[in-house]
């Protein structure tokens, strides 16, 4: 008997990709379609794409209702919903998969702080465990929340994280210039996402106060084994899909290429989703569209001591819906890879 | 045991989607990555995304040699290549997708005409089915040769194929207006495809004297019973895939759109890939992305008495590579949509 | 002393390149920033690209008080409201230029019919000069009130009123296909105009019921000394300016591309802003982006005897606001181009 | 009598903005239009925008030839062709602005060790005058030979210049993360460059390598009393045009947005073309696009100690030819903002 998902937030761009793997997943069969914008359409009027690929209507967003019908929920919903839905019975009825912010980071009052809202149920976040598949692994099989990682905070982690994990790199000089596709800033009618506003047209935002800051410190800063603080500066790039995450750190010692090469390797060889480039390949937001792929490739500048390394990811996939489905392959004992074997699409 | 395909023309945008799709095809292995341009060169060095998915090198054009060694073999290659190696022997010895244009149009004088080459094989164009799978589905069953049809043909014929057909409107009024993505352009290396030739821009081109116009003609004809002429006008769209027709003819009487739509049903209901929407909607490229669908819709204007068809393609997919999968599939008496469950990616 | 000019709708699209043609016109100084949604704010805050070149608080839209302080005024405002303002004591004072359509059809049925509102001014609408310059200069110098085109009227009136007004074509067989940027959607925030939808796409939409319909038919009515009805089909393409126009009409008799040419010559030879391109060119709307040009070209085709029209402008430059400049300059008795002599960029 | 212009390579992007530019400068004639690739084609067909503004053929690049005739001489040609063909005697008859690289770096061995070629005429390296106008425009009204600043460093530069004069930021830590558009790859038919290749997609490239880092490193050096080494890293972005630079650097101490924005004033108030933004405004590309403007805004980071600065141009205007023409004026006694009063257009 397949999985029976729910999604509440099925309509925005990621609840979107979560239904397109969704729907091909071999195990999965989603039973509700929750979107408050469009309670009682078609799905399929909401997303042409799906026409004749989904039959439903959307549902309202009742998670206890929810939680009845389905062994697993993803929230693909603004920050404070998932929050202020949560319980203890909820949670033993069903797994959650969260992707919001919600309980991704341990501190509270870092989370109260950045997010600008009060926390409604900090009760779970020492339970939720930190979806990011390749370094929380066995702690997620046995799970019954998970707080997603956001689309930024996947690659600019997991770009670092074995250097880090090394203490390769000097953690107080690590400087993260990361550029996003559109898709990234939701499905909201607001006149800085029109056409117009975005195409043609760059630019960086939420300079020194994007709230995936303080996650990707949190993160890292496991992984050093020290507090970690650094600049995090996101762009808006004119394209629909991607991030491309450059960067900089000071090596701690002079290695080689092949120095740095073989810490990747030590992490990430065998892990399917994370493909490590190597030296002086600059990975490309187009290699990995529409697949749940990392690239990650790195350039040594000896003249300056510091090391660029330059991740890419599908923030729909990886950095949303894909690696949600990943989290619940893993929480339902399935084959981590089943139902994302999507090939990166080019052109 | 899988069916062993050769792919000729592997690193063009056609043969890499082949690639794409073939690759996750649970049926089909592929044993010859063919690439007179990249021989010898790591198939995954000249497409990146196919990183760690593909692990063979670019070879040469051989068909002879190929022949010995597949089950069926798709030459993706410029006009005049696959006309000039074809043979008795290799069409005794494996199935071809021929995706070039040589063995489409049934009137040799024709061909030459409109493509300003010889013919170097006219006595298989007789033999060769033209590969429009909805079309001619059981001639294609038990063909060793297919001539895969063209983009915009693919687009054009399925949009106005039943009503065609069933006599609803006047052939010698159509006109087919089109709008392709620029991966029709194929990989060459040329000003005009430039980034910032297409970018911001468009245009039409090959007015009144693009090479598609007979392939159409001719199967439209066969629809009608009568000899056919239209207008076809391609345009060129700042965007990677996708063909819209826009299609206006006059109709024979008059009509409901209910009417009209039980036209298409009569012919498309049971087709998969075929995606009748019916009265009013617009199909958008977009909604068919990456997938092996044709969206087709159609407005009827009582001012006028002419009736608006749209079709949606991806050009690509169901313009190129994902339909010589159909008829692979058929060739080999597989499902005809295996490894074509594609869904459309939206955005 | 310079020419008071006074803008209500000076933050949407077509209004800010008012602004911009405005800003460098040797004769003209702006004295009133309407935009009710930005009251009180700066200009330069709402369009940055102003910075430093407009020093300007945004004003309401009371076109009674800017009566009194402005030698023109331009309203780049919806349907109606030009309309629902229009009074004798208003055009005592001041000169009107109309962006919306409120003025630009002769038969009052005919607009309600098609906007879907009531004319609140019906008494003005036979004084009003349809302001497209090349056809009706005369009458524009002694006006008070134009109704400045539309967008699409503009280019496909002025690609095939040589053809029309000669009786070269037919007219009940005309068809105009076009293709526009997205601004011509304007600045609101809805989702159809997003990034995201807009990008990598292209569909029809209006098809059969677009309001440029019975602007086009009107004006090339006259041309044509007939009652003429059309198919107009618009399409969206992902591109921020230009209109593409693509005509077809049968040809009422056998004419070489040299005869055709001579009628667009006698026409348009004198025209600065109308460059006839002539046989076999395919106008790109990139060659005319940022400029007040129209470009033409035509292909006959012998085999279907239809002359293919292609057309390309700027719409937001002679599709609104420098048309309107230059209906200004005539109104005015200045030199018809003055200030805009914009050179097209490329790329 | 106007001043008599010639470019060799103007057909190329950057040469095709030189003549769009000087096409409406009140006092330049061009008499020359050099390109070795289209010599006796109408260069109105090589850019179609410029049919009826253009009536002339290309010509080829005989700089001998042509400094008889020119008052001054715009190379717009690859690394290595003007300095090639220096000379006392071209110096003596006529000006030059040369917009490669060959006379931008003072110590001629940096120079042919990044750009790979050696320097045929380093006796005139020298002379040579930096063309960045708001930093050397004394030197630059008396010179002979300009060597005109590449895209990348005019925008770098500007945007680091105040505070790395006044020993705002420690040089050692400032790292230039840079992101152009496509026009910057140039008008060369290369498969990277194509549509497919650079549309949906981002990538850094040149990694620690780029030529432009010798530039901004000397430039900076030289305004900060002190040898700089940086890290740049260019990003290929896609749109037609624009640079955006991101920089960080440690402040040296610890300073209010109010003093650092008193420091950019100090250095750019009175610049026509520096548009200090201030605190918190993030530079977006769009704004200046078509225009000689640098838009620039800065953040401080109060947790980390960083500044991250922010500066944007249009690379073909303010990075090549309208900072060319700016030079030009300065060489001539001209008003420095003659034929540069370009008003940016957006959308």
């Amino acid at each position: 008997m397949k999985i029976k998902a729910g999604i509440i937030g099925a309509t925005g761009y990621a609840g979107g990709e979560l239904v397109r793997i969704l729907s091909r997943h071999p195990e999965v069969e989603i039973v509700w379609y929750g979107s408050r914008s469009y309670i009682d359409q078609n799905y399929a009027d909401v997303y042409r794409n799906m026409f004749e690929i989904v039959d439903a209507k959307c549902l309202d967003d009742n998670m206890e209702e929810l939680a009845e019908r389905a062994d697993v929920i993803f929230t693909a919903t603004p920050q404070g919903f998932c929050a202020s839905m949560m319980s203890e019975e909820i949670l033993s009825k069903t797994k959650i998969v969260d992707l919001s912010a919600d309980f991704r980071i341990k501190d509270v009052k870092t989370y109260e702080k950045w997010y600008g809202i009060e926390h409604k149920s900090p009760q779970f976040i020492e339970e939720a465990v930190y979806g990011l598949c390749e370094v929380n692994r066995e702690q997620i099989k046995g799970a019954r929340l998970i707080a997603n990682p956001g689309c930024y905070t996947t690659c600019s982690i997991l770009t670092a994280y074995p250097l880090a994990k090394e203490g390769m790199i000097d953690m107080s000089t690590l400087i993260v210039d990361a550029k996003s596709g559109t898709s990234g800033a939701g499905r909201g009618a607001k006149v800085p996402n029109l056409y117009c506003e975005v195409n043609e047209n760059i630019k960086a935002y939420g300079v020194a106060s994007h709230r995936h800051t303080p996650e990707i410190e949190e993160q890292l800063g496991y992984a050093a084994g020290e507090e970690v603080l650094i600049n995090f500066t996101p762009h808006l790039v004119p394209m629909n899909r991607g991030i491309l995450a450059t960067e900089y750190a000071k090596l701690t010692k002079k290695v080689t290429p092949e120095e740095v090469k073989a810490v990747y390797d030590k992490y990430y060889a065998k892990e399917t989703f994370v493909r490590v480039m190597g030296d002086g390949v600059c990975p490309e937001t187009k290699w990995v569209e529409g697949s749940n792929y990392v690239d990650i490739g790195f350039k040594i500048d000896e003249r300056t001591g510091r090391i660029i390394m330059m991740g890419a990811i599908d923030n729909l996939v990886k950095g949303a819906a894909g690696q949600a489905v990943q989290n619940m392959n893993l929480l339902f004992g399935l084959d981590e890879t089943m139902g994302l074997d999507l090939v990166p699409m080019f052109p």
